[in-house]
């Protein structure tokens, strides 16, 4: 284990709560929090056995005051988050309680961690690899239940194991390549060393062929569609709205720290997790392009996975639907036809015209009809309605995206090399970078930097 | 201890961040967990000591899905919060996660809890008295260092202890009473009685005088002196704030679920907790009433504890000016006149006139001169300058303080029934309202439904 500092920071979010937590990791955390804690007990903490809780007071020893009133976790290392000692000091929820702890732990020896640094020493320590710490972060920032899954699979070292493997195979692909490096002579070595690389080489691609096309998934999973619902006033878009939110259980995010100019909601449409952007704006309006400006919104139409543009079954087609249409061009979009409990006024071949290969759905969400037809068209457009794998392993990280393309770039370029019959020692330093480029999806042979960046787009605290 | 069914909530605030809590307490809390809880050592929970820590995986029991990676914590009643059962699962942040064990938890058999349900057991259940109980809510919200203690103070007892001991005198008076209506032939016990009721009674009569002006002190640093800056334009608001700000390491409160229209900041100047009022607009605009109209800034003064009028030292004094002086009469304020490093232009000599009895202050705020002066003023005004007392018990709650005022009344009759030698029986009625009105403070006999309605304003998962 690497020797560090002793690290302290509030890990739980800042507001009004029940439990707010002051978190130590290092060597002298034991220490620091013995001089500070009162148990009632009158136990020194550094008798008591690991993973015990102790009740009792946070007391300044420079005047005896009295800070606050805790439950103390104590963990001793290598068994914990960061492989070294953690103390958590449990204190009443609220902003001064714990900022009142945590200065005092400070002042008794502790440094202010950085946003991550707690993680980036379970990985520094070899407790995690570096796709793992990434999935801790992705678990925090998930939105949706299936980023939720992807993540604590990713967590649990799926993407890692996998990696692992075909680095391994790659290594061995490697020593046949010795082999034939330093037995020129033999001729019958060359030959099947020549079938025996293909053959590994070409599993490997395939393997990483296949990691890749999953990610398309991994990141809709992780990030959710990102979703606008377009049509003209009164069209119905605020009614869609609330029945896509009701009918999936809506995870409505309102976080601090999050653009307030842009409400996001997260809905789950079987499997299909869509971001409805600027919900607010169509809540409050019932129309984005009036709320926000027709440039902005064009904008939002080209930053969108999908567009959802509703009409009016009871009105004839108008030239802003027209140019609703136009704008949305070339994207993945819905048509939904709406209020068709009321009397057609629209030309459905018209519409279907227009809409060419994409999907038009009829709907009266006045009396909750076609939603599930809506929902079908969804699912079927983004995942083929087959997202329900639980087992496959989803590529979701752009980090590892790009590694993995590069990694595909690399082993391509082996595989010709061998079948073009190039000197064998050129094809050795394609491969060498295939294991070096998924080396680094899981940490092994990053720069420092580019760690201490990963690490500091981390949560304070964790 | 009663018997009540098992709650559970999410006991840390939402948000993005590094550890996330579901709380449980109740007799099923050990059962549920241990349903939907793996460990890693595979030993159950029913097996483990009290108060320990077990890393492991919430699994959810109806398809084997992994749903978090955890560390819990096990706390066996009656030596915990609520005196029941607690489990803690400390899950990864984010609320995604979070969210997905409290729903596992509560299919598994707990209910949601309600707003400080678990407080309030922790009440029911005898381990704390209604006061302290508050002085938890109290904790949470605290804003300031000051709060803080006070509300330490009063959740270790300190205002209970009080309370009690007042109570048991006012037993003690009763008894006697109880001696001269049972034993009323004897002249000599008779006056006995009386020399002894009166001192008694008083006695008790000055505690709760002394106790009681306590509570101006007391409600100021528990809620902050409500404190706006005003002035024309340029005279240095802005100035003013940040020197406030930066001397006395602020606290930007910044909440979900306050209001965003009014900013507040809580400094501290020289134990005197200053909440300053609609910051954001004296930062963006430089004028609050330019910001929010007249009408609404009248309000705001009308609100204020303390106004800080600031002048401008280079300029003569304007209309303006002395509108704000009309606008602020028989309010508590402070003069402050700016830039004394520019040309006196302002005559001071009108603008004490002006401020009568109030302190006029100068200052260059741009040269960090008269700051000191400033917050000496700012102390005398509200605290004599003699704040620091940590022994003093602080009445700090506005149900407390109504109700030792009506005890002081019922003392006070009870006093001058004494005096006035009216029937003894009628001075037992008022001594006893004493005695009642006083356990409603601690929540001795309180109705249900007080008590149902003083809980709610807790925070979930408290």
């Amino acid at each position: 284990m690497l020797d560090f500092d002793t690290i302290a920071a509030i890990s739980t979010p800042m507001g009004e709560g029940a439990i707010a937590i002051v978190r130590l990791s290092g060597e002298e955390a034991v220490s620091i929090a013995d001089r500070i804690f009162k148990s009632v007990s009158n136990k020194s903490l550094n008798e008591v056995p690991s993973h015990t809780i102790h009740y009792g007071h946070i007391v300044d020893p420079k005047n005896g005051q009295t800070i606050e009133e805790v439950m103390l976790s104590i963990m001793k290392g290598p068994k914990t988050f960061t492989r070294e000692d953690i103390i958590e000091i449990n204190c009443h929820g609220g902003i001064v309680s714990v900022n009142r702890v945590l200065q005092l732990v400070l002042a008794n020896g502790a440094r202010l961690a950085e946003p991550g640094e707690f993680t980036k020493r379970a990985f520094l320590n070899g407790r995690i690899d570096l796709s793992q710490a990434e999935a801790v972060m992705d678990l925090i920032r998930a939105k949706t239940d299936k980023a939720m899954n992807v993540a604590i699979g990713q967590m649990e070292g799926r993407l890692s194991n996998l990696i692992r493997r075909l680095r391994q195979e790659i290594l061995e692909t490697l020593a046949h390549v010795e082999v034939n490096i330093d037995y020129p002579e033999y001729d019958d070595v060359e030959e099947m060393t020549h079938r025996v690389l293909i053959e590994k080489a070409t599993r490997v691609r395939n393997e990483i062929d296949n990691l890749l096309q999953t990610s398309q998934q991994g990141k809709i999973l992780r990030e959710g569609l990102a979703t606008v619902i377009v049509g003209r006033p009164n069209v119905g878009k605020s009614s869609l709205l609330n029945s896509l939110v009701q009918d999936t259980k809506a995870i409505v995010t309102d976080i601090p720290g999050t653009t307030r100019d842009v409400i996001e909601e997260y809905v789950n449409v079987r499997g299909v997790p869509l971001r409805l952007v600027d919900t607010a704006g169509i809540r409050e309006t019932e129309d984005i392009v009036e709320r926000i400006g027709v440039e902005r919104s064009r904008q939002y139409l080209k930053e969108a996975d999908l567009i959802l543009l509703v009409l009016n079954y009871n009105e004839e087609l108008t030239a802003e639907d027209r140019k609703l249409f136009e704008a949305v061009k070339g994207m993945d979009y819905i048509v939904i036809v709406n209020k068709t409990d009321l009397e057609q006024k629209l030309d459905m071949e018209e519409v279907k015209n227009l809409a060419g290969s994409r999907s038009v759905v009829t709907t009266s969400l006045l009396q909750e009809q076609g939603i599930s037809e809506l929902e079908e068209a969804i699912s079927s457009l983004f995942f083929m309605g087959t997202i329900e794998s639980q087992d496959l392993t989803y590529l979701s990280n752009t980090r590892h995206i790009a590694l993995l393309a590069q990694a595909q770039n690399a082993i391509n370029e082996a595989i010709e090399g061998i079948e073009s019959g190039i000197p064998i020692d050129i094809v050795q330093i394609d491969l060498t970078r295939t294991w070096e480029l998924l080396g680094e999806i899981i940490g092994d042979a990053v720069h420092e930097s580019l760690i201490d960046q990963l690490f500091s787009q981390f949560c304070l605290g964790k």
